[in-house]
């Protein structure tokens, strides 16, 4: 392990860095955490990544985790919990209006499992309503006039802003892996079912998943060890040469230059430091995807906001009432349709990976765009939600505006400590832009 | 359709009779709910199916569905949601101490689908402690020395006691078609993912599903209809001949006499009717699949239950510590292996059922069992919920105590409708016994 520079801000430190001064007796959490706070409070107007953040309570915490015996690995760490997971006793705004007043009993199981490893909850963060497509307040952090991505638009930009190094963020399309890869963080997307759910409100429940964003690869590692209880063991380099197929999709024609790009060079890097990576070809019928996509979501998102449109209609946003009011059109026996063909899909991306380590794809069909009416194309994220696959993406490249372009990886089914391994590999041998650079002001 | 008889006591009418008599302005909410409410009144005392009733509010909203225009084909029925189940307003109990003073923000997603349909939330029925295995203070209606099954103890009484014609439950192991089959109810489980769980409180959540139960097919099949939104067509008979497997299974030494007898009884009869029944011998490897059950059971619910047990420790019973306990003992990689397994299998059954309609086997492995500390044997009704299959109940049989034995057939997945028709026609051509009238005491 490389000795993390002391000297440097607190809030600059990876939490894996930041675990290891707090277990070293070199750092402690309080110092931590209100470094993190000041980072917020200069940054939060004009970020805008927080939903809920009590700086007294946070405090609290810390100064609590620096009285106890340490917990486990992420003691005194501070973590950032997107708005649709509950932490009990504070409130979920879940991006709308219509819980106002909402206070959980319960923290979820994720947030449990966080606080066991004796991490801090530093607060929660803006989600885009429901975890869908209309956005909360939060800009880009390296350029406030473009949306950071979404649905975990907080949590991508608090991490990616050095307001806290770890955050929790769920998918159900694209809303862990596009704000990462927008805001140039790593963020990873884990097999569908391995992440508890419970305390977590559910968007389309066939798709959401629970998943992390932090600055590195180890830290994504580091917190979702934490949540599977995996063994606390470091990410070794692949033992051989890995195994790629690139992908560029059935919606390719959506893809910006800086993407086409992306994709081209880092296949070359990777090739360049023996990786072997292999065309994958669009397979007959894969388009078909993306409309049985359209359905489940609608279909599961109108049934989850039932009470939600019972009795707040005139609350819900006029994106999400589109949703809602396709997904009840949709017919049971077009639901099921798309259920069995995306359930033999699933089936048949194991053949097509095969003994492939990873399918290498964009995360995004370009950087960040202008505006936050929007937080987005999903069509490069959304369909390895769909089969179930952990996905991860790196902040590899950067557009004409100077800001990221995630480059994805998309792991084996279940084999998300493979996928891990390979991502630290690549983002290792590839040079990451530090885009934030010119946005840091000072020692916060 | 069969003309129901108005002069039967209104609590005694099956939901699609009763919403026939509401619809024809034969009958009011009103009187059907204050009925409900009579019986609950006389045998609660000794059923004990009920977590949290409120008589005054139960006929409140009864009022209410007699003032308004028809909303849907539940349209002033009563209806029991289990005790893990949010209503938004009244408390979920989750059947143990931990959540006293839990008061739902929201409505479950099933819940409310009901209310869209015109129902009336008769109460919360007892449940096992967060749908597991230790039981509340529910009696057999027909024998109150004996268990009623779990974990949808109150769901699975109330029914069967003509306190309320149809009640929702959750399965994780064989949570509804046990207690559906001691209770001599029909009880179904339909097709995972199928029916939304956004307000339930996840136990383990790759096989918890919401089911419902109730004195016919019909009934059941209403139910289900409202929440899948399929089209309301009545279930007619299957046009061509039936086709099962009969399946005794890799644990069949644990069924008792009337459950053998039951299946012997059930092949015969059906086969006298035109089906064509073939024997399914246990596929090798079969049994490893009670293994991985048990690790995936155990590694799920204890994360789900994180924060109660960082919490509130002392409030779990003995046998949830242990599978909790337990559930945090498996390593993260023998997880995956269960699930891994699992998965195979899921995909392999739909090759054995091939294009039969649906498996006939054991509910339970006989009836009732004598005492209140533990809710019977979940062995012949976790292995569907495993592996993602719709599975019913039907009360074809008695034991020697003359108590109910279910008979179960499991079908193709997300081919319930298909399900139903067969099990109407099952339950049709076979007589049901009627144990309940030796309990039945004057109009309610």
């Amino acid at each position: 392990m490389i000795e993390p520079d002391a000297s440097r801000a607190p809030n600059r430190l990876t939490a894996t860095e930041a675990a290891a001064l707090i277990s070293a007796g070199r750092l402690s959490s309080s110092t931590l955490v209100q470094s993190c706070l000041d980072r917020v409070a200069l940054r939060e107007p004009t970020v805008h990544a927080w939903a809920n953040i009590d700086p007294a309570a946070a405090m609290n915490e810390a100064r609590a985790r620096d009285a106890d015996a340490p917990r486990g690995p992420l003691h005194g760490i501070p973590v950032a919990v997107k708005d649709v997971i509950d932490v009990a006793g504070v409130p979920t705004g879940m991006g709308s209006r219509i819980y106002d007043g909402y206070v959980p009993f319960a923290d979820a199981a994720c947030v449990a499992a966080l606080r066991s490893a004796g991490a801090v909850i530093l607060g929660k963060t803006v989600t885009a309503e429901f975890a869908g497509v209309a956005p909360g307040p939060t800009t880009h952090p390296a350029a406030p006039d473009r949306t950071p991505g979404g649905s975990s638009s907080g949590s991508a930009a608090a991490v990616a802003d050095h307001m806290v190094p770890v955050a929790l963020g769920t998918q159900t399309g694209g809303s862990i892996i596009r704000p990462a890869a927008f805001c140039g963080v790593v963020g990873f997307k884990p097999s569908f079912g391995t992440i508890n759910r419970a305390g977590l409100k559910l968007a389309a429940e066939s798709f959401d998943t629970i998943g992390m964003m932090a600055r590195d690869v180890d830290d994504v590692a580091l917190i979702w060890r934490v949540l599977v209880g995996a063994g606390a063991t470091s990410l070794q380099a692949p033992e051989t040469s890995p195994r790629l197929l690139v992908f560029r999709g059935h919606q390719w024609d959506r893809a910006a230059l800086e993407t086409v790009s992306a994709i081209s060079q880092t296949v070359r890097r990777l090739r360049e430091r023996g990786a072997q990576v292999e065309e994958l070809p669009v397979p007959d019928g894969f388009a078909e995807l993306s409309k049985a996509r359209v359905v489940i979501n609608g279909y599961e998102r109108a049934r989850a906001l039932a009470w939600e449109l019972q009795h707040h209609a005139e609350q819900l946003s006029g994106a999400m009432l589109r949703v809602v009011d396709n997904g009840w059109a949709y017919s049971y026996d077009s639901y099921l349709a798309a259920v069995r063909l995306v359930e033999s899909w699933r089936v048949r991306m194991a053949d097509i990976i095969g003994a492939h380590d990873a399918i290498l794809t964009a995360a995004v069909n370009g950087e960040a765009p202008m505006g936050l009416a929007s937080t987005g194309d999903a069509s490069f994220q959304e369909i390895w939600s769909l089969l179930h696959l952990p996905a991860i993406t790196l902040p590899l490249a950067t557009g004409p505006s100077g800001l990221p372009v995630g480059v994805q990886l998309a792991g084996r089914r279940l084999d998300d400590a493979r996928l891990l391994q390979l991502a630290k590999w690549a983002l290792n041998i590839c040079t990451p832009p530090s885009p934030f650079e010119s946005t840091d002001t000072g020692s916060s």
